[in-house]
């Protein structure tokens, strides 16, 4: 990113640790005495707080949201493409705050964490945890850092799940929310592929039932865990245009079980990276809430209501290709919003790219995010 | 089903097998010393032995395809609502004959096969098989029995595409071929979670590179490996439909990792049932014959070409809610089909049941075969 000066402008960042101020009640009745979440932040808030903008990331992410730690940091964020100083999320006018979720991997307190209690490792005795749970425990973070109420909360696949429960259950808390690629319930469909993916893991013995060393790590059961899951995310479409049946370091059909084909070998090279980065109980913990993530449930079915207490603005965005999370999903959620006479604009954009398109679909969905925030700060400040 | 005089009319079959009489080459190069095809017949040759009918079996089929072994056989064959007296398949008029595919468990020679130059099983020392390697099998099967032209060869899914390489394999051999839900190559997607389900299996550390013994097979990777095929087979709206979110044995979340869901308890019933039935290594071999198929490539990349030595009548099915291999893969099959002057019927049910429709849609499905099957053999008697 040129500066106005025409140099390149650097976005460094730096993670930091909230230590929640009080022990966290979970929906499963259990409380958690410590919760440390690592977060970040980028720009800088205005002197009256009123341009925060939360993002909340996917089942993978963490708090690492944009810039680079360092001059030479070769990687940035994840969505550094999306967000930054002069981009759709522009951190020259926004306050840009990420946080890794609870549960996760990325430095909030998660399963691989000490319990206080035994000096050990939690594992599985780790409490299951909802999206909802997430959202608590990112309240206080908010709160924390002198934002009572947020601009916006922006946030795909599970950062959509997130969006949505801030809406509901901070109403007072959030001007917007963006929720991408996302859906107001998983479908039986995809918690089927979650518990494959777990049943892989499990099938590892280094699994050991979650009581792994960190020396030896369920590498495998995970990997595959990802390999499958990074199926759900693309497109049969867009393997086909990426991989088609090209082979790979072979010119014909090695008639063995080894890579032959450009797609093995991207999955390989897949879940190879994932295990580098990811915990396999994290994994467990995560898709979990993800499997009991059903907004209308607590409205016995009916998704309006769920929605009766939210007073924000929307935006929501779909993929045309996306099969994880259809469309459909996105309009279950649009029309119950609109039971409740909210502000909401939805659109679909073509992409051939499923639904990794909320990552790579940067230009379509950055004008739009772009737009919708200038337009909500406008509003916010009258 | 009941006879002309009301008595229910028992259709009872038995199992044989046949040795192949010479070896058999295969695709890969090698040459298969001894072959064994465990087959049934149902229904009674014409003298002019014009009403042959080969029943292809998909990847976990056998050659069970219809009625019992006994009078008090509780199951009957895996295609029994479509096959025996009186049904579309009517074996009061066909001569039906069902082989276990080579490289299959089910009495054919595959992989835990004993290797006759050694003693042992092969396992992953059994060379590489191809869908067309199956079909040379069924050839000297099929001569066997005193056929020289089949009637029909009629498969879903890998059965289809068993049923299109007889088409170009053995033109003067086929009167007609019925290909349903199948494709003329396997999609990058499918690839991938092939792809996957052998690494699930490959991380169970009973699987042991092939060379498991029958007392520690590696159920759990083969449960898994099905357990995520067995997603393909079913539409998201058929899961829905049937499982939706409901739970199983419990009255809320159990927030742990035990089975909440309806859909999480058939996935490991499907699971555990599998590997009663099915071996790890053939599911190896019989996977990469699926990848590896892509009737195209011989003729590079046209399709059309390919059927250029096809002589046979075609009635290609396809089902709307089949994503696994979709409606637009028959019809390139029929436009391949049609480019060739051949007689084409091509229909797509309507139906929700995803893939596994040709399982299920017997009524609409049986009705079009019957139609098709009696018109095939008045055209051919002339």
């Amino acid at each position: 990113m040129l500066s106005e000066e025409g140099f390149i402008k650097l976005l460094i960042t730096t993670p930091q640790t909230f230590r929640l101020p009080e022990p966290l009640s979970l929906d499963c009745g259990k409380v958690l005495k410590e919760v440390d979440i690592r977060y970040e932040t980028a720009g800088t808030l205005s002197p009256q707080a009123d341009n925060a903008i939360l993002i909340a990331h996917a089942l993978s992410g963490n708090a690492h949201v944009c810039g680079r730690y360092s001059e030479n940091d070769p990687k940035p964020g994840w969505w550094d493409d999306m967000v930054g100083p002069g981009k759709a999320i522009d951190t020259d006018r926004y306050f840009v705050i990420c946080s890794n979720v609870l549960g996760s991997c990325a430095g909030s307190t998660g399963p691989r964490s000490i319990d206080p209690d035994t000096g050990e490792p939690y594992n599985l005795n780790f409490p299951v945890i909802t999206i909802r749970d997430m959202v608590r425990a990112q309240k206080h973070l908010v709160q924390s850092l002198g934002v009572e109420k947020l601009l916006s909360v922006v946030g795909g696949s599970m950062g959509g799940m997130q969006a949505l429960e801030w809406a509901i259950n901070y109403p007072d808390m959030v001007n917007s929310v963006i929720p991408i690629a996302t859906t107001s319930q998983l479908s039986p469909q995809s918690i089927a592929f979650d518990w494959v993916g777990r049943e892989a893991i499990k099938n590892d013995p280094r699994w050991n039932f979650g009581n792994y060393s960190p020396e030896q790590v369920p590498e495998g059961g995970l990997a595959t865990a990802r390999m499958l899951a990074h199926i759900t995310y693309l497109s049969d479409e867009s393997m086909s245009r990426k991989f088609g049946r090209e082979l790979q370091d072979t010119e014909s059909y090695s008639f063995a079980f080894q890579r032959d084909f450009a797609v093995e070998s991207y999955l390989e090279h897949q879940g190879r990276r994932f295990v580098e980065l990811f915990d396999a109980n994290s994994y467990f913990y995560i898709t979990r809430a993800l499997d009991y993530f059903d907004m209308a449930r607590r409205s016995g079915g009916d998704l309006a209501k769920t929605f009766a207490s939210a007073k924000a603005a929307f935006l929501v965005v779909s993929f045309s290709s996306d099969w994880l999370f259809p469309t459909a999903e996105s309009r279950k959620i649009v029309h119950a919003l609109l039971k409740n006479r909210l502000n909401v604009s939805f659109c679909e954009i073509k992409s051939d790219y499923g639904h990794d398109a909320f990552l790579l679909e940067v230009d379509a969905l950055g004008r739009m995010i772009r737009d919708f925030l200038r337009n909500r700060l406008e509003v916010q400040r009258g």
